[in-house]
């Protein structure tokens, strides 16, 4: 029998080409549409029974809604609650809206617990109620006990089920222990847990190093170098930074005497993450969150709180511009140069910002090195200032044939860009401080800083040297 | 013996309390400045020899440069490698700069191979060779194959130790060869891959299930449901969507042949993941890299680039609002509010560009539904220009006492928020097709475009009716 085990060998650099098709979910949508449309209801069960949960759900979110009744129909009692843990909320709670809770309670038990606490936070509290009633008792305590810990908190992260023995024993040990207990076994498990007598955390054996181990070698001896344990109140973001750090895959949560309550695994890390990057992104961009399948009207509502906040920064700008009025009404020249300054400031400040928000949640930028790159950044912007405003002043002085104007706005940009890096820092900081999130709210108050500013550094520079 | 296996039993919520103090990496450089300052290097090294490495990293990274040149020095040929991996790029080369390369190919062969392709890819020409010249044969053929992948590709993430055993074999098999083997296994692994007799991947058992199996079970009967097999030229980015979407903890990468060429565990995807993240929030910034560690100047030439198309955008702008000097003068009115309509169209273009380069690099936005989604994006843009169209005509109305100016920017508004919402989903879509990062060019394109139309929309019409 022929058996490789570690690939060494060289292998053919022309045996590489192609890249798996991507586009493969668009097709399974269509494959399903035409069997639903032509009543072939045995092969779409069929078709569903051997694929993933997650593509069950990709398949759901993309087909036509009177459609995805009738696939819900037909799946009926079967519906894996799983699947709504992949959906996007407004479909989730829409399929919700037609499924039977107490079928789905009874469906549940097939889920670890974590996951189960992800599905009972996002019912409506009518039928998380009837959900919860309709659990085993054993697993509704777990669960009702995972709601009470805060939202985005390790303890709504992390699963019940884990594998903890005592420190005294060897592999063999173990290794008999687990397989009398296959049943009780967690889904997913990479790490055993090590633990004393009181039922503390001491040890993390990887199931890797267990594999490799004889019988007889004691559990003590091939532990982990360090062990590192999360608080069952630590952020999702700070638990997702630790795991990432420090490469880990999985990690004992223990409460305030030490005890192991239960345990993170990287899979739900890697959802964190992808969590907390869209958060991100998408509230640098004004957006408060994202769901292509939802409605015009409710998408709408979500957007114009922040264009609202817009509105009346703009309309400042507007109110310092009209303070302005006889000198733009002398020089028309300023009404066109005007948008530039301001313009330049915001980017610039965005510049800043963006680093300074990314830094700060990565925990790079701190209390103990602030000064340091709050005064690199502004020197950056003074830096920027001095190119960008020769740029702009031969750029005006030709365009208008005014010496002055030129070294008006040339002034002015020097100085926007100096307050643009400087409070491209500070702001994010400041509201860290204040347990604001930074990427919420810096880039409105940057913008109307470099706004304001733009416009009253070049128009009363304009009204004091040129009118 | 007491041991506790599940947790199951309720706990007591008032038990849990504190969280992990955060700040722990400046305490470790406070403490390790102090020891140098002091000439205690034995105090230096016993405390570094009990961290980790990303934590060592983390001191380099903090301390004083002439702090830390003394550090390196008392390291000396202890270096560790991996160290570098987790350095900042400014940081990292100051130091490859003051380490002996041949020591440090030598100290190299603790590492995973895909650590040191890691290590290796960013290193200057010159010292790759010697680097490439001082790893052991076998060592450097797979490195150097590694670094014949694409960039950010599987074949550069991927690790070529993993584990596979011939598909006919039992629990007690692999066990026993695994133990027997005990040298050879991967630092990290999770899984362990079922190959034919023509190495063509054909299964995957998490090492949990082996653990909790009995020695004559085949290995066959407790495979996962499904098999993912990863094409080594695979962009990282699609690993990662295929990570997270199916909750991998590590998959094997095929070559064209489907034979087994190594194996991606997901600390690896992890990273990626920050990776990309991080990418996209600076790309939507306009910053295309951030390096805290940087120094002013080449942190100021890295900036510029960005900030000369935005002057380029805002002098466009100019040029428009030029056009129309002649409304200007006779109306000042139209200089005090014209900011408003195109700081509103950015605004409201962003949010749509926002979630649609999200849902782009999820994949959620695609051919398939992207009509759909222009059109929702688009409705939604006119809705919010009607409503923000109300309020600054009433506002316009109130301020200038001109019935017209206020039916004007009103009008103005609609035209630039539908404009708004069409760019913001097209463009992200177009650069898309055209094999163009859409987080890089969208946002000074829409920005432009609602800049030059909302200054266009809201004079031209001026022009037409009001002068």
């Amino acid at each position: 029998m022929e058996v490789q085990v570690f690939s060494a060998a060289p292998i053919d650099m022309n045996e590489i080409i192609i890249k798996k098709d991507q586009d493969s979910s668009s097709k399974s949508v269509e494959l399903v549409t035409d069997y639903l449309e032509n009543y072939k209801y045995d092969n779409v069960l069929s078709y569903l029974k051997d694929i993933h949960n997650a593509d069950i759900a990709d398949i759901l979110q993309n087909l036509d809604p009177v459609l995805r009744l009738s696939l819900l129909n037909i799946i009926d009692k079967d519906f894996d609650p799983e699947i709504l843990t992949y959906l996007n909320d407004s479909v989730r709670e829409e399929i919700i809206e037609t499924l039977d809770i107490k079928q789905l309670a009874n469906n549940a038990k097939s889920l670890d617990t974590d996951d189960v606490v992800d599905l009972a936070e996002d019912l409506e509290e009518k039928d998380q109620t009837i959900f919860l009633e309709n659990l085993d008792k054993e697993e509704r305590t777990l669960v009702e006990e995972g709601l009470m810990y805060p939202e985005d908190s390790a303890g709504r992260l992390m699963q019940r089920q884990f594998v903890a023995v005592n420190q005294s024993w060897n592999v063999g040990q173990a290794i008999d222990y687990l397989r009398n207990n296959k049943v009780k076994l967690p889904e997913d498990f990479y790490d055993i847990y090590l633990i004393n007598n009181n039922q503390e955390a001491k040890g993390v054996v990887p199931l890797g190093k267990l594999m490799g181990s004889k019988r007889e070698i004691e559990l003590n001896s091939i532990t982990n170098k360090e062990l590192r344990l999360i608080d069952v109140n630590t952020d999702q973001e700070d638990v997702a930074l630790l795991f990432n750090k420090y490469g880990l895959v999985s990690a004992p949560v223990i409460n305030n005497k030490k005890k192991i309550i239960g345990s993170i695994t990287v899979d739900d890390v890697v959802e964190v993450i992808e969590e907390e990057r869209e958060e991100d992104i998408l509230k640098l961009g004004g957006v408060d969150h994202t769901d292509l399948y939802e409605s015009v009207i409710s998408t709408t509502k979500s957007r114009i709180s922040w264009l609202i906040v817009n509105l009346m920064t703009a309309v400042v700008a507007s109110i310092v511009i009209g303070l302005f009025e006889a000198a733009i009404e002398k020089v028309v020249a300023l009404a066109i140069l005007m948008p530039i300054v301001a313009s330049m400031g915001a980017n610039a400040g965005t510049q800043t910002l963006t680093v300074a928000v990314r830094a700060i949640a990565v925990k790079e930028l701190t209390t103990s090195n602030a000064i340091k790159i709050i005064t690199k950044e502004t020197l950056i912007g003074g830096i920027n200032g001095i190119i960008f405003a020769i740029i702009i002043s031969l750029i005006s002085i030709y365009w208008f044939d005014n010496m002055l104007l030129g070294l008006i706005i040339g002034l002015a940009m020097i100085l926007n860009l100096l307050i643009a890096g400087f409070s491209g820092i500070v702001i994010p900081l400041v509201l860290d401080k204040l347990k604001i999130d930074p990427a919420l709210a810096s880039a409105v108050i940057l913008t109307t800083i470099t706004d304001v500013f733009g416009f009253l550094s070049f128009l009363g520079l304009a009204t004091l040297f040129l009118i």
